[in-house]
């Protein structure tokens, strides 16, 4: 845990970039001096830190909607921060506050680009899960894109992580069948506590045969987030006019070329003109006009419990490095957070 | 052709299905009786038969959005006929009608399934072409999914076929930049004189750079009724946020087994995803409620010569078979339409 007290700031800078399967030489932790607010600043100690599969794109160097990391440079990433200095009238020390920052201890932010959180409505926590940015994605993601509708079944992998037990529990408070795919018989009797019709464990070597018993009428929401073997069994599940809004590939985030073949991109092609299916890339901020929408609708289901969630809090910056590594092989068990430092007292 | 007098009736039947791109065998011509309308019905002599994409995919076994065509039946197809006989109060001999039927000099049909036209309107082929199912499938894939802004640039191939070329003119009445694809240097010249911002031909060794040369601001909305090559040069230079309409896939239709890899899907799910691409299948029948503005707003336009449009006539059913399979290698030139009979004194 940091001292709040310590003149020093540690950080995880990327060491250098990924080939294919990120390992520990790609991080370096470093101590740094303690940097310090200018005007219209505040000076940050990091209670969480998010970790989340996007991050994974960040590491390379290719152009895509969120800037690469820059070598030798700090990480960034969703924090739950408190102040320890301000320079802004906005905020006053002991504020706990929404940052995006960084893997660190400590991190100075504008007052502009940080948003006060009030811990009595919700653990702290929840605002880098359930009630941020992976929650609104599920948010988001339905009501733009999936649109389920009563009788209607939807699928979702990584059901036990932050967006996919989300898009489950809301699809069935639009009457639709929720079908959950998670990783093992302790994610799935999970998903079953918390209320999935189903659960399919994608490790069972019956799972192409498990999700077409659990689909009779067909799949009519896909909801992408993990892509690999579970997309290909899907597809061929789809009914006509079905919806795949897509939010992350996350199985091939680490593929470092075209697999081998056959090619698949003319019968997708073909699928999709015969079955009408439209497949839809966003990301959460392209819908922020949804934002206030998700905070009032979901922010008191969490509160008095109707909506589960689950996360998986590993302590100490340190283990941040080994914790995202297993978090792409889907080892996590709930949103993954980095508890940094203490909770405020 | 059709002597109105005749007893009998000719007609053109799947022979067998094809393996891969269909072949003269596939086809046999028959003359049975003339048939004899019900009550309800009325008996059809055929002026025009459409010959289309879409019918390749019935000539399979596979199911698709529509049924296929039996062995030994006669092909199915829209056709613009003269009513011969009616057991219907709502139709008397001579009028002409657009009728869903088949590959044949005269056919009996439902009165609630043939609709009158008006052949002081427009050329009564337009009613299979710029005027019918293709030119709706133009204008109800932009107004539901290409959605075409001021500014934009709008990319269809196959653009000097009923469904590109209404297409490139329709985005350039919505403000948007029209590129039009062709195979051939005639067919380019067309796209230029009908006023598409750029023609590319993509049998041009140079279609790539050419390609890249006329999208400088990359792709907004790709209209897809065509598939392969075209669409992987098109994948590359499509904007975040870009619409893919996709009404056809003509370039593999033929297509007996997926092609060797590499698997180039994980790849465009990443596209999806990384530019929140909207890849939509549909068929111009979906969007049935945009009927009666596509009449309201296209028909005046094309009455007054405002868009323009082309049709390739072949005179005679017996040359159907061959006109249809050139049709997939791109051989016709404009609406592709057979002229079964006379046109009505």
């Amino acid at each position: 845990m940091a001292d709040t007290a310590t003149p020093h700031n540690v950080q995880i800078v990327l060491a250098s970039r990924p080939h294919g399967e990120p390992t520990p030489e790609n991080f370096r932790t470093e101590t740094v001096p303690m940097p310090s607010p200018g005007d219209g600043e505040v000076l940050l100690r990091t209670i969480y830190l998010s970790l989340d599969p996007y991050m994974r794109g960040r590491l390379s160097a290719a152009k895509s909607y969120a800037e690469p990391y820059e070598v030798d440079a700090p990480l960034g990433g969703g924090t739950v921060c408190e102040v320890l200095e301000s320079r802004s009238d906005d905020f006053a020390p002991g504020d706990v506050v929404l940052a995006f920052s960084t893997w660190s201890t400590h991190a100075v932010a504008s007052a502009r680009a940080i948003r006060k959180l009030d811990p009595s409505r919700a653990p702290l926590s929840t605002a880098l899960g359930v009630l941020g940015m992976p929650g609104f994605t599920a948010y988001a993601g339905l009501a733009e894109i999936g649109q389920p509708k009563p009788g209607e079944t939807v699928v979702v992998a990584a059901a036990t992580g932050p967006v996919g037990s989300l898009v489950g529990q809301l699809a069935q408070r639009a009457g639709a069948r929720a079908v959950g795919i998670a990783g093992g018989p302790h994610k799935c009797a999970y998903l079953d506590d918390i209320g999935f019709d189903v659960s399919i464990d994608h490790r069972s070597p019956t799972f192409v045969q498990d999700l077409e018993a659990a689909t009779p009428d067909g799949i009519d929401v896909y909801f992408e987030n993990v892509g690999g073997a579970v997309w290909d069994a899907v597809l061929r599940r789809l009914n006509d006019f079905a919806r795949v809004p897509v939010c992350g590939v996350v199985a091939t985030y680490n593929d470092t070329e075209a697999p081998a073949g056959p090619d698949r991109m003319p019968a997708l092609m073909g699928a999709v003109l015969r079955k009408r299916l439209r497949i839809q890339g966003f990301i959460q901020s392209d819908f922020s006009s949804h934002l206030g929408d998700f905070h009032r609708t979901v922010g008191p289901l969490v509160a008095d419990g109707t909506l589960a969630y689950r996360e998986d809090v590993v302590q100490g910056l340190g283990a941040a490095p080994e914790a995202f590594m297993g978090m792409l092989r889907g080892a996590n068990f709930g949103k993954l957070v980095v508890q940094v430092g203490d909770l405020p007292s």
